[in-house]
């Protein structure tokens, strides 16, 4: 693990979740591989969070954060392979921004609960939209191996809210919202999900997608880009 | 952890996952306290597995194995409270033969699925019903801490087809079925699931319930009995 400053990377002293230090200078950004930021014991996203995400798919906003789980399994770094799977026919992107929780907590209050958030990341909630639809239960499509790329990094100083969310592929801009837009502000989404499961320090939540999901298809480069954070590009290729 | 003889328990030596051997006597099993047979990373359940509890809600049994994931943060050992949340007006109790990976394996063919299974242990998936109902999604109603009871231990030479499963509150039953009843057997769920995201070792399959789910009062104690392996019972609580 290493801390990034501006296009270098030091190594990470301490603690990654209370009180990391940069150390020594380990390389420049442009010579390294990035992986995935965190490993999450659990990644909890949240569905129909943007009005107009909702209102594409004929679907209401919930009264409460209608969350989902996706398995640590699917994570992928930057740069590596979304594989589509032979399972389906119509494989979409949502850009979101991901939240990295940095301290255990259970029926955290809303107002501290931004002091159990390490930081932000851009996230991609892939899913097999025609398997989403015919399963009723949306782990199986959401749930394939390569589904959720997470990074570049972990943003750790950063108000989640007012940040653009930009989904992209091939370059043209498809998805374009804005994180003030959430129907349930990350302050609430921490609150809500651990009143019903204790949050541990690496957890991710995705925290919804704007309008504009589409398809992907084999050949396709597809990035997220969070404001505040960094583009977060994957390409795509058939199983 | 340990190897488990008789009422005898032996230090566990070499990987638990491949080969393990009973070693030095460590203790009776009756002096222990055991916690939960394993830490899944994730923990993959089947809904609709048995015909006769999906007619008890009215739900067709489905073409293909409708799977669901609960987050690790639900696990609990034999023994442990479960606890009511205050969210949840009816909370259930789903009696469930669990599986236990031992190798892991990626679209693996169901003929040698059974390979990457370590054994089997009893599992609880504890269910409020109301927000199962209300959510349209699992996550939440099948989320919460403490809703997924597992062990008391993994029965590593067993096979999983044609096991009594029964669960009893307070000691009456309520669930009597076998798991020769399964929609989907063993064997096909792991290929199945592995079919769309990789199976680690230490992932858990809950294979479904049989009829005769019932609710949850504080004061109750909940047991979960799977032929050849044992008994798993949790008392219940209020928040």
């Amino acid at each position: 693990m290493a801390v990034l400053e501006g296009d270098v990377l030091r190594a990470l002293e301490g603690n990654l979740h209370d009180g990391p230090a940069a150390g020594r200078r380990l390389a420049q950004l442009a010579d390294v591989r990035l992986l995935a930021p965190c490993q999450p014991g659990k990644i909890i996203a949240v569905g129909r969070n943007y009005a107009a995400h909702a209102a594409e798919h004929d679907a209401e906003v919930p009264a409460e954060p209608l969350i989902f789980l996706k398995p640590p399994s699917a994570v992928i770094g930057p740069g590596d392979q979304i594989i589509l799977p032979r399972q389906s026919e119509r494989v979409e992107h949502e850009a979101e921004l991901a939240v990295v929780i940095g301290r255990r907590g259970r029926r955290i209050p809303r107002e501290s609960s931004l002091e159990h958030v390490l930081g932000c990341t851009c996230g991609n909630d892939v899913t097999a939209r025609d398997l989403q639809r015919s399963d009723g239960q949306w782990t199986r499509a959401k749930g394939f191996d390569t589904f959720c790329p997470l990074g570049p990094w972990i943003e750790t100083d950063l108000d989640p809210q007012g940040l653009a969310v930009t989904g992209s592929v091939n370059g043209l801009v498809r998805q374009r919202g804005n994180s003030r837009q959430m129907v349930f502000d990350v302050a609430t989404l921490v609150s809500y999900i651990s009143s019903v499961m204790t949050l541990e320090a690496g957890d991710v939540i995705l925290t919804g997608t704007p309008a504009g999901v589409g398809p992907l298809a084999a050949g396709d480069v597809v990035t997220v880009e969070v404001e505040g954070i960094g583009v977060l590009s994957n390409p795509v290729a058939a199983e």
